[in-house]
């Protein structure tokens, strides 16, 4: 790897086992793979996941779908309860390709029924236990209004209830998260019944959270699933004993600029603006990432006694062993597997693949897309 | 403001009043300020800030710096130790423009002794009581052994001492702020005097970090001063004391897109994506933001009792009081003032003032203005 400053590197057959053994999965039980692109936000990243399938994908807003729909992507749900200030964006989108959003209230379902020019594929989200967004789904008397709205409406379609389980990130033990997965997808089948009771019919299931989808093998009850996470994994999702280090497909390199042995710090170039804020805890203290060490076809397992220790916009502090400290020079890279691959991803308009392939990523104030395709 | 999605929005007359008073206080001081840009990272701001009288600017990449030397600026100072991995930018940057960079270990300077083929002028990096990066200023061998390696160098010039006194961030109180300051120029001057004894002259002092810079009012001693969130202000300077609510000049505009009254919660299009994952404590609990509501000139005072609670990498929940909430529709904007604007400014390529003026924002991985300038 022939890296000058911080890059964000792929291993892309950690990564393509991934995106094989999550597709594997949903081909097994029956259920639609409608992969999340928020984590890559990549063109390329979602030729590979294509080539195992895949054909509906979720984004995490209007404009990347958009730039998704530019290259070639016609079936796409955005998970995020609409919003409706881009009602102009969804009509121009909803005339291209086959677009869905999810509504959670009255108001925001009146909005579309009124405004909404071209056929769209409207998901009720139900909160089946988050306490995040959708409606509660105990609350099967505002769901089954929505619904009406939507099937009373001319060009809206109800294409099903959709939810993110994603309490399972707060869970401590794999245990705890298969409870989530179950009653998750129970109490969305228990809204799934109301409905059909009440005369509705096609009334798909979605349900969408790495943590659930990496551990779980039955999909039972559900029509699709929508991780994103997977295709990366990172250190929360193996604290969460979702994956082994071994799964994890992103790393960040980082130049070492200074070394203080006296205090058992080295210092990168690569900081907030890089790698992200995100920590998680150990011995009651926050860390931001672990660090490896390059080899010629991606990046050792993490160093024992290693860690990101602080974070400022443009440096790390490493935190590590004297003898691992001896072994470094000013200008070595060091690899920082990140805390949250999708928020460090998501700072690097340009990555790499660990031979140096070219992975381009959506930033929606830089596109022209939406209008140069619609 | 006609706003569609997150968007960082700056209050120009708020901004210009910041800049003023800080060019203001290096005026009566006769100190250089030499503006950090990583805060804004902005052409437009840049030129506003010209118009000051500012030709001497700090960048936090050798990349950030051929952004703005490919934009009419010729003297600027990269404070980060040198990433000798880009020598050969470091290179052509330095045949352009009167480039400063940072050493901290016989190391790089040794390096750039070897490397360079162009005039370069070299700080040495000295903590004064950060524990970051910097020879630690007791250490005045090294320090002089660094002198000289420089001096003897044919493209070198030893510009001065350099240091970061970021310890002012981890104080309680404005009083211990103003130790710091005091403390950590008495050190800078101790290895000035030693340089001197030693034979160098023409050593400067360059201090920088916008707590002192803010706070303190005496900057006997120092030759130039380098903040840089003080053009924006954030939250955490209002914790420290360093400015007040009014001074934050930029605030993020984020749709609602959902309302739960029932337990005191709103969620805007607005996440880590947006905002950024800072966290300030209040009460034993972290928060991301506040939240104030926008007005024709910007935006009001935050509201008593909201905040940013959480934070999903595109949802913001947003914990108010139910009067707040029930006068909050689905598709209004709220205002968040961000906890760390560097690091919210620099998730977006694009923002805007209050008024509707683009304001557009340097992103190395997609500039190709090094080589088209140099």
């Amino acid at each position: 790897m022939n890296i000058k400053k911080p890059t964000v590197i792929v291993d892309e057959p950690k990564m393509r086992r991934n995106i094989e053994r999550m597709s594997e999965k949903a081909r097994r039980n029956g259920v639609r793979l409608r992969a999340h692109f928020k984590t890559h936000q990549s063109v390329e990243v979602g030729e590979i996941i294509r080539k195992y399938g895949i054909q509906a994908i979720t984004a995490s807003s209007i404009d990347m779908a958009a730039y998704f729909a530019a290259r070639g992507w016609r079936d796409i749900t955005v998970a995020i309860p609409v919003n409706i200030r881009q009602i102009d964006d969804i009509n121009m989108l909803a005339g291209k390709i086959s677009l869905g959003v999810l509504v959670e209230s009255l108001t925001s379902a009146e909005f579309l029924a009124d405004s909404v020019r071209s056929p769209l594929r409207v998901w009720i989200e139900v909160d089946s236990g988050e306490l995040r967004t959708g409606v509660n789904w105990k609350n099967t008397e505002k769901i089954e209004k929505i619904a009406h709205l939507i099937e009373g409406s001319e060009q809206l379609t109800l294409a099903g209830i959709l939810t993110h389980a994603g309490q399972s990130y707060d869970q401590a033990s794999v245990e705890a998260i298969e409870k989530v997965h179950r009653e998750s997808i129970s109490r969305m089948n228990e809204v799934r019944d109301h409905l059909v009771r009440g005369g509705f019919s096609d009334i798909e299931i979605s349900v969408g959270d790495t943590p659930t989808c990496s551990l779980m093998d039955d999909f039972s009850g559900v029509d699709e699933i929508r991780p994103g996470n997977f295709v990366f994994n990172d250190l929360l999702q193996v604290s969460l004993g979702c994956c082994r280090e071994e799964d994890i497909a992103v790393a960040v390199a980082c130049p070492v600029i200074a070394r203080y042995p006296e205090r058992n710090e080295l210092i990168i170039y690569g900081g907030g603006a890089h790698l992200a804020t995100d920590h998680l805890m150990r011995d009651g203290s926050p860390y931001f990432g672990l660090v490896a060490l390059p080899t010629e076809t991606g990046w050792t397992l993490s160093v024992d006694g290693a860690w990101v220790l602080k974070i400022a916009q443009e440096h790390g502090t490493i935190r590590a062993d004297r003898e691992f400290i001896n072994g470094i020079k000013v200008g070595d890279i060091l690899m920082i597997l990140p805390i949250h691959s999708c928020l460090t991803v998501n700072l690097h308009q340009v990555y790499q693949t660990v031979h140096g392939k070219k992975l381009t990523s959506f930033h929606y104030e830089l596109m022209e897309d939406l209008h140069a395709f619609c």
